[in-house]
């Protein structure tokens, strides 16, 4: 709980960052923030069968994502001098919820493959629908930020490691770790991921 | 019924003008008409956990949208004159679906906050959906447009009524009534809601 | 299940040549591979209330979305020497998906035309999530593509089949084959539906 609601904050305070750097007016930042800090978990719990989705049965995380939401636009200046920080949140709020979501789509007896997928979509799901609303292509399909693999490799981690090992604790914990390292090496070094080969270079 | 049946004819031939505009063909016309009609009601079905959505149960609200959307199809040049009555009903559209979004997400069990979402949602989702489609960003998160909060008021006076007073009547009524007159508002007065603030004006 | 998943393997791989011509990486080739392969699949279960869907209960969907993404970012010259066939495939895809999906909505107990949708959702929807990921307009609605009325014509002769003579797979059948043989006539022949009548042409 207190790792879902620290990831929804960080998460609705980026997607709210990036309302007010769109122009956007005081209902674009709570769209926006909520739109980014929840739409992850909902998908994820549509995608698991967990219904009515968690965001809706606990009212805790809505009013953590529109109080992130509120501050970000009374705040925001402060924020944005913050984005290096923000950035690393970021990776924090995309471990996290990779790692927790892979969990509780092993726990509702998802195959190990469609459980993975539940994982990445945890993780990205709600930075998808944020930038579709926007209508900019999403950051993970670009080809100058990774997101998806470190994603997917924390994913894989969890449930493997929830599979093999049959241990919650640590899965989740190394599972986090390679997503949020791997994403943050990524920002700094400027990594990106392998495109199609070009057709036209001789055979 | 009735009222649901209405709010979703109106919004469905606000949904096929839109798409009469953007230049679509009668396919455009007609999948633009049902998305807006139905869209809303389906997320709120989602997101309360109540499967499957209602639109898919009874076969009159999609006969309701189709219906509308031929209609819009055939007839566009006398519905375009008539645009001036198309915004109310439109506005009327919202405050229904809102507060109708908002009872039924209590009777659900949703908590307080949750409830007021559902609700919104359910009033604006058609036509996130319809703008999300032809590729524009959402009127709701535009600047010159005051959709969302004449819609959140409505809904928490639905659920606030609900939930303090446990009165279903006098509660629906307040709550569309307080959307319709601000939606209403809004557009003839051309309201507008807060902006954040700019950076680089003296301290 | 072996014809779910020929189709899902031939969207998916139309789903990938989408994203090496959009110029994408490997992670935008496997997701628009995936989305676009299970998308329709995915809404269809959401909206027939079968939960959760069946891409998240058996690997094997995503497996063979994954496994056509990665054959499609590796060999993508060989498959766009062979993009005649795969717009044959293509229209397969779409009238096996739109008849199954149609079945399974009325096995679920919706009535006509709620079940008539859920199957054209079933087989465009996962091309409508791929074109709005990379931010275009839907084939499905632009003017130049008739995806949706022999869809639509597919899936009527499914639910009637099914409703009125109670006979599965021979529904099936016509069904599919009348989507498919209308698509490519359309796809051949450059036939296009029909649009609104625009004003200012005497009376």
């Amino acid at each position: 709980m207190g790792l879902d609601l620290s990831a929804i904050i960080v998460l609705a305070i980026s997607g709210g960052l990036t309302a007010v750097r769109a122009q956007l007016d005081v209902v674009g930042v709570l769209v926006l923030a909520t739109v980014t800090g929840l739409g992850g978990g909902v998908l994820r719990d549509v995608f698991i069968g967990a219904s009515p989705p968690a965001a809706f049965l606990d009212g805790r995380y809505l009013l953590a994502a529109v109080v992130a939401g509120s501050a970000t636009f009374l705040l925001h200046p402060a924020l944005e001098r913050a984005e290096g920080y923000i950035n690393v949140f970021d990776a924090f709020g995309l471990g996290l919820f990779t790692a927790a979501g892979a969990v509780k789509a092993v726990d509702h007896g998802l195959a190990v493959l469609p459980a993975i997928l539940v994982g990445v979509v945890a993780g990205v799901g709600g930075g998808i629908m944020r930038d579709t609303l926007i209508d900019r292509v999403p950051l993970i399909l670009r080809k100058d930020e990774l997101y998806a693999i470190p994603a997917s490799a924390g994913a894989t981690i969890a449930v493997v490691g929830l599979t093999v090992v049959d241990a919650v604790g640590p899965s989740v914990v190394a599972a986090a770790s390679v997503t949020i390292v791997w994403r943050l090496l990524a920002i700094w070094r400027g990594w990106t991921a392998p495109e199609p080969v070009r057709v036209r270079t001789a055979t």
